[in-house]
């Protein structure tokens, strides 16, 4: 593995696990008011498309870091859905 | 531009776009509560990480993605910083 994708897995690392802290405080609080639906669901787009990218141009990290962030953005939708007015 | 690339750009203008009704969002409700600043700062460094990443593969995509992500997060946390308990 060259050193520029070890950049890449490090940038996957943080940005998959900025939302662990996310999902336990919105399934903790069942606070849902300051997610906003559109900004989920423009995202959920967003990162399947980016996974299919990632798959295209061979980036391990895109692959990784996107697929995870599906099954976490997964949750925040369904916690809003549940909890959400 | 190649077909690959143009998956890129849409999956960018997607998770880009989702971060403007957030911002809105925040900016008018002054409602940071759910916002989490360990998700806030995490998030941050890993999108700093990704730009670098972007550059060093020449990806269009990345770079113009979490060039402007970077700018939406760093209003997030001002606001957090600003109204947050």
């Amino acid at each position: 593995m060259d050193n520029i994708e070890i950049i890449g897995l490090v940038a996957a690392v943080l940005t998959t696990s900025a939302f662990l802290p996310q999902v336990y405080k919105t399934w903790k609080t069942k606070d849902v008011s300051a997610l906003s639906m559109p900004m989920l669901l423009l995202f959920f787009s967003g990162i399947i498309l980016w996974f299919i990218y990632g798959i295209y141009i061979s980036s391990l990290s895109l692959i990784i870091a996107n697929g995870i962030t599906i099954m976490s953005y997964a949750l925040l939708i369904y916690f809003k859905t549940k909890h959400g007015k």
